[in-house]
């Protein structure tokens, strides 16, 4: 209800807005009276930043909701994680930039070996590089076809990772994933979890068939897990709802793949948060709304590794001043969601969040971590209605009524 | 909207949640500067808890909404407390097992002193012992029929309160209560407050005045005073919704109502707090949702008596080990409302709680009190989403989203 509300009293003028996600940013102690991951990380540009803003926690579904990056990202930008929520395979097809058409089907795929017994031995194929993802890809392109007219493609994403699209009519997304999701076991059969899937679930069984034919004599990558099956389907931009001219840095492609279906320009191809901060300066006076995503706290996270996700925060903070010396107006630091290493997995930790901009009522938060934060001046707060509190902090929206 | 979601994410597992309820505990100073009831009992127990927890304040309803002790407890077990609200006399039929079918009107009944002007002179009819009301339901059990096909059945509560359950088609709840809430009054009229309520009113009416005839010879239980009607209705289980093998130990009926609605295992009656402690430690092991209801806290502060209430708080802290020492996996302490022994009442103000779990990211809070709760990480949250925090604690609850 308030997101309609911000839409609607849009003004624009030029001022600027950085979003620095650090991705899994909220952390835990690990041990009794400990400090979490930031609480731990020497940060002096974050503190000194924190210092001068505004900051407060998000929560970015609802309390003790655990999310996933799609929604934890849509939240970020101001779209309702819940209404907006999307499978993976759009994500994935945004990010590999793949051509899409609403006849579209995308799934999520993982080369895999399977054992002679058809029991997956290894769900990620021995994690292939990503030169022989694409020589598979292109086998695949020659060999399987679907029948009931039905048009298959295959693009590579990265290491064991690819993008499958069906293309065809009436093909309803709402079909058992046919990953395992453990070794040891086979592929799960790709039922009709409604009467109208029943299409797309015949076309996913021939299609597993056909490309474990086509695979047969691949000594890793002889199989496929699918999941994360989409429709397609299209969001209002950064720029029909906000006027923002929107610029997406991420490395990663599923986040370029938000970026892209909010609109965002995708920005080139880069492969370290060195390059991802080189193309920040680049772009800096083509747009107004910059997302800059970095993963290593996330995955060091993930890893269930403290120190190394203290380290990869201490690294960007470190590379603070590269943002602020661009001076913008706004400055939003904050995570898509929590990761702590001591779970190694998401959670449904509220994150942290400083905003700094000249009109920002500063609190009496000093030091940029999980405790102080509670104490800021944003109080704790769902993560979607971020982007209004930003839009307003850059003098981006009209006043309410009388 | 987040409460339904919350369904969708459940996993089970076979973690232990525990509830402990201090009805009414949150309060108010009875001096300036004064401390509330909880700040100013000696707590070491709930101290140590709150500074290994996570802790906050829960608004039962909404701001500014002082709750009855039904909502407040449907939103503790993360039902909507708007929208699930019922009559009174529902939970009190629930809570003495009363068989019900969807043709029945529950009334809740005080056996009042009627004086020979019909003005009420003891809206609780001087308090007759529980062994009286058994004998004054029996009398009446032979002595009261309804016209208009209607069944009546009359069951005690205890002391001076009986349910009254009306059986019939088409019985409306919309009537006035004949309770007038005051001495020196007549009974109020039982008009129908919609026109398919005209029905039951005549029935209120009919039953009124038989019930007056055959307990004219009685010293003091002359008359009723009629409230809380409800329809039957029923609510998805905690089960269902969560997954959870519930168990609901209250000494109230009222209470142990509740958890039968909601779809607990209701424990053996007991009388005294030891004794429900002793069948949370009997049952631990047979279910992993335990509701412990406390009544004292919210009594002692209705009657006004602040250090009553404080020696009732203190009391409950001693019996803290007993839990701990069953080492649930998430131990929540809290109320359902706040009692303050200033207002004699219960009131609008927020709720201290506790949440403890190897998995809660500890804030500042070392004491369990009001005012240290205010800083705690929970924040100011609605009761209802209690619940959900609770099962991603226990890990209960799936990632949302890819």
């Amino acid at each position: 209800m308030t997101t309609n509300l911000i839409d609607k009293l849009i003004i624009g003028n030029s001022t600027k807005i950085v979003f620095l996600i650090m991705d899994g940013l909220g952390g835990l102690p690990i041990k009794a009276d400990g400090p979490t991951e930031l609480e731990a990380a020497q940060t002096p540009y974050l503190d000194e930043l924190a210092a001068a803003s505004v900051c407060g926690l998000l929560d970015p579904i609802g309390y003790g909701i655990t999310p996933g990056s799609g929604p934890a990202h849509f939240a970020l930008f101001g779209y309702d994680p819940i209404e907006n929520n999307c499978g993976r395979g759009l994500l994935t097809a945004a990010g590999v930039n793949f051509p899409m058409t609403d006849k579209d089907l995308f799934i999520r795929a993982n080369f895999a070996t399977m054992d002679a017994g058809g029991l997956i031995i290894d769900r990620r194929a021995g994690r292939i590089d990503t030169e022989t993802n694409r020589r598979i890809c292109l086998k695949l392109r020659g060999n399987v076809k679907l029948s009931e007219n039905i048009e298959v493609f295959f693009e590579t994403e990265r290491e064991h990772r690819a993008l499958i699209a069906l293309r065809g009519d009436g093909l309803n997304e709402n079909i058992e994933e046919t990953d395992p999701q453990a070794t040891g076991k086979p592929l799960v059969q790709a039922r009709a979890l409604v009467p109208e899937a029943q299409k797309a679930a015949r076309a996913i069984a021939e299609l597993t068939e056909k490309v474990k034919a086509a695979l047969a004599d691949e000594p890793k990558a002889n199989t496929i897990l699918l999941r994360g099956y989409a429709k397609h389907r299209t969001y209002p931009s950064l720029t029909e709802r906000f006027g923002l001219k929107a610029m997406g840095i991420a490395n990663y492609p599923m986040y370029r793949g938000i970026a892209k279906l909010l609109g965002m320009t995708v920005a080139e191809e880069t492969n370290s948060i060195e390059e991802e901060f080189a193309v920040l300066e680049k772009t800096y006076q083509n747009c107004d709304f910059f997302f800059v995503h970095i993963k290593p706290t996330d995955s060091r996270g993930e890893d269930g590794n403290f120190d190394a996700k203290v380290e990869a925060i201490e690294m960007i903070d470190r590379m603070i001043p590269i943002i602020t010396d661009l001076n913008p107006d706004v400055l939003v630091v904050t995570g898509d969601h929590s990761t702590p290493a001591a779970l190694a997995a998401h959670s449904w930790h509220p994150v942290p969040v400083l905003l700094s901009a000249k009109t920002c009522r500063p609190d009496r938060v000093k030091s940029f971590g999980e405790r102080d934060c509670l104490f800021g001046g944003l109080g704790r707060m769902p993560t979607a209605a971020l982007m209004g509190v930003a839009l307003a902090h850059a003098g981006r929206l009209a006043k309410f009524g009388a």
